[in-house]
């Protein structure tokens, strides 16, 4: 075993430049913080920056929507983040479905997608018309939405999700 | 100081709801991991599935589009996730910009976004027209473009952007 090891590492030595090993792929991860938290208050809904990230809401109120990424923070588990199929909508009805087919709170990643129309940016603050996260929510990202990119046409959907 | 951080405990204990503290707040980091990696191969675009995610592909083919969530990786240091204003499309005649108001590759949380048609799904591997995303790019999540969520009307974007 020990000269299988040795001339495993004598041939990555010679290929430098191969694709990442499984084993190396396997072991990337990445960090993210949440740049502001979704602020529900007197009927208006906030996504309130941290002060130190304000100087990247510049321009953004000269566009109409916004794509908000955020964190389903409380599906933060183990347990949740290894669940790979579910019945959309939590009806049995709905065929079983991997959840890179439908938008459930659960997945490996629990990065979470809302389209938002801006109402107004102030400060540290972005005012949106509403989102589908809870008061408290971290948000990861703000996406300004450029029809020529996040637009489609001739879309096409699976019965289960054209029912609603 | 010992006395007033046991007042501070015991103020905690009776207000365990009350919300995080600023410094809690800074602390807030979550992980994510690729399920899979972008392969460009004899004028293919794949989106190759860590085989472990292959279930999470089930019911992917009923969609003609879909959400690519990746990781700008070539842009992983503090210095580019530092940045907070660019001039957009690396052109000094269009106004400074928030990074959250523009889709610059450079931004705290590198996380990238690309609408793309759906050519089709095999075992572990989703076949798309094309994404502006190198060969060995990390892939963090794919969400079905649904257009009752996805699609937006009244679009307004600023002067710069509409320019292309």
């Amino acid at each position: 075993m020990k000269r299988l090891s040795l001339t495993l590492v004598l041939l990555a030595s010679v290929f430098p430049h191969a694709a990442p090993a499984a084993e190396e792929q396997d072991e990337a991860a990445f960090t993210v913080r949440p740049i502001g938290w979704v602020q529900r208050t007197e009927g208006r809904t906030l996504i309130v920056l941290d002060k130190k990230y304000q100087a990247g809401l510049r321009g953004l109120d000269g566009w109409s929507h916004v794509q908000v990424i955020w964190w389903f923070h409380k599906n933060d588990t183990p347990q949740r983040r290894a669940v790979l199929q579910v019945h959309p909508r939590g009806d049995q009805n709905n065929p079983r479905t991997g959840v890179f087919a439908c938008r459930a709170p659960v997945r490996p990643n629990l990065i979470a997608l809302t389209l938002c129309k801006v109402v107004g940016v102030e400060d540290n603050v972005l005012e949106v018309e509403k989102i589908d996260a809870f008061d408290g929510t971290p948000v990861l990202d703000l996406k300004p939405f450029a029809p020529g990119l996040d637009s489609a046409t001739g879309v096409r959907v699976p019965d289960w999700a054209g029912r609603r």
